[in-house]
């Protein structure tokens, strides 16, 4: 896990190399055929991925983006209208069933059915009409890491190319700065270290986020779950407000990723109460970053979180328990 | 909150009787205007009630539907193309700002915007071409109850009529039941109570459930969270397996929501992983239910167990800390 984290710089690279002109090729097409939403499915982290998608493509592109619910397809038998969609199936394995069939029911439905995963002769790839490539190389970890950020790679690029304007241009320059950018992070992981210590000393988590950075959240807190075991809900702090922070209080960890865009009252006001309730109060920051692309610092820093709090429990981070790197659900 | 629990028969009766009429004619304007998807926004409990009304419209209408991400809206000026869609904000008050923002959004944009609140002058009703009320009376108890059975019913009303086809009409026949099926539930409360119990000696609790059960699991979650100030995450059972589970084991509670459909063989597989790490399963069932409605007895059977486990701990169940009936985030 530890030399998959590190790999992501130069993943990232490879990904904004060699999968660029194919997303600058589906984004003109998506033009052409007028798309007018987008529809992403996916499991497990490439799910957090694919809800940094959401944010990229309603802000840059204007188009509305659901997240699947596989289970109509595949238990139910809804067949949806799809017909002016982008649908993208995000899998690093791209093995993952449910998802593999609601990419086969969004094409023969007459939509643009992209596939985003590490494997390009996989079930995946071969369900879709145009597939973008992780190029992660093989991830031995059960848990995720260069596959997550190659796969927001992947999909930064394609609602890039898709918006075609301003927003879309400015996704693509913070992305070209990623690979660097990241790899500064990734060199001074000693704060990343500190807050194992003090999730160590917590009995539970909650990472909370607002705007570009909330889909980081929900990754953070699910690799805390599967590679430290630590009982963690990743929440947009605007919901946590409404109701779930009743249950705050002491022996409670609280990661707060601030990006210090607007969403900056929400995050203080969250804090302010967190606090109050004796929760320990966490602070990560992406400071140089465009807000945008927030969540690449955010979750490369709750990966090393994750890592150094799994090697301080005695867990070992690369295979925890009841997991096996491919899930197959239906 | 033990009152209003028990208001919801009477409650779902009303809207059945007095909205069903304005859901015919929002459904019939639907569909001669060809709308092509939906964007539900909400915030606390009415999330869980939108979450519903996903299901219901993609199963029934085959329309895809987007939950919205209002900071978009609110924080970072997105502009979406909703012109073919209906947009619902969904809030008990009409009061949270950023839902009434996103409304006003939509509307501006070319979208059927449709308010479904309890208040009748609210700001969200104002923002909205058409309204859908909850009858609910005034719901005292922070944790809201009869108004998210309201609000499930207005949006399966809304469904039901929009598809207008065998599976619309079998969701308006399960609707018509429901009153008096919930009656029976809420009479038979001796069931949540022994959860309760059992809770109360857990530190975590897990709600898992698959498909149309599933929405109903992140409602539990918040209830109990809210209500009782327990620890809990709602999650669907196959994104469980994919990652979450690594982080269970005893002193987990895990509340399963299996309508015994064909969900019911992922239910058998996270219930036995479970069982191994150590949890205590808790099972509950909404037999004689059609499974598109098992939500409303499943909430219901929560909302009970949260109310009594919060007074088993010495909590007054009407005032979690740290909330106010009405919560503004924007």
């Amino acid at each position: 896990m530890r030399a998959e984290i590190g790999e992501q710089p130069d993943v990232l690279a490879r990904v904004l190399r060699r999968e660029a002109p194919r997303a600058r090729r589906i984004g003109a097409l998506l033009r052409r055929r007028g798309a007018k939403l987008a529809v992403l499915a996916a499991r497990g982290s490439s799910d957090p991925a694919a809800v940094v998608a959401k944010y990229h493509i309603e802000w840059s592109v204007g188009a509305p983006v659901a997240l699947a619910a596989p289970s109509l397809v595949t238990l139910y038998g809804a067949r949806l209208g799809l017909r002016d969609a982008l649908v993208v199936g995000v899998s690093q394995s791209g093995r993952s069933p449910d998802v593999v069939e609601y990419l086969r029911m969004a094409r023969r439905g007459g939509a643009l059915a992209v596939a985003v995963t590490n494997e390009p002769g996989s079930p995946l790839a071969r369900a879709a009409d145009e597939t973008l490539l992780c190029h992660a190389g093989r991830e031995r970890s059960v848990a995720a890491t260069k596959t997550f950020s190659a796969q927001v790679a992947c999909l930064a690029l394609l609602a890039s190319a898709w918006a075609d304007n301003a927003r879309g241009a400015a996704l693509g320059e913070g992305l070209a700065q990623a690979p660097a950018r990241l790899r500064r992070i990734l060199a001074a992981q000693a704060c990343a270290r500190a807050w194992a210590h003090r999730l160590a000393a917590s009995e539970r988590c909650v990472v909370l986020a607002r705007g570009f950075a909330y889909p980081a959240a929900l990754e953070a807190a699910l690799k805390l779950k599967e590679s430290a075991g630590l009982p963690c809900e990743g929440a947009s702090a605007a919901d946590y407000l409404h109701g779930p922070i009743a249950a705050a209080g002491p022996g409670l960890a609280a990661l707060l990723f601030d990006p210090k865009g607007p969403g900056r009252p929400t995050m203080r006001r969250v804090a302010e109460q967190l606090k109050h309730a004796g929760a320990d109060l966490i602070r990560a920051d992406a400071e140089g970053w465009p807000e945008p692309l927030c969540g690449l610092p955010f979750a490369a820093q709750a990966q090393v979180a994750a890592l150094e709090l799994a090697l301080l429990k005695g867990r070992n981070p690369d295979e925890p328990p009841r997991l096996r790197k491919v899930t197959t659900t239906w």
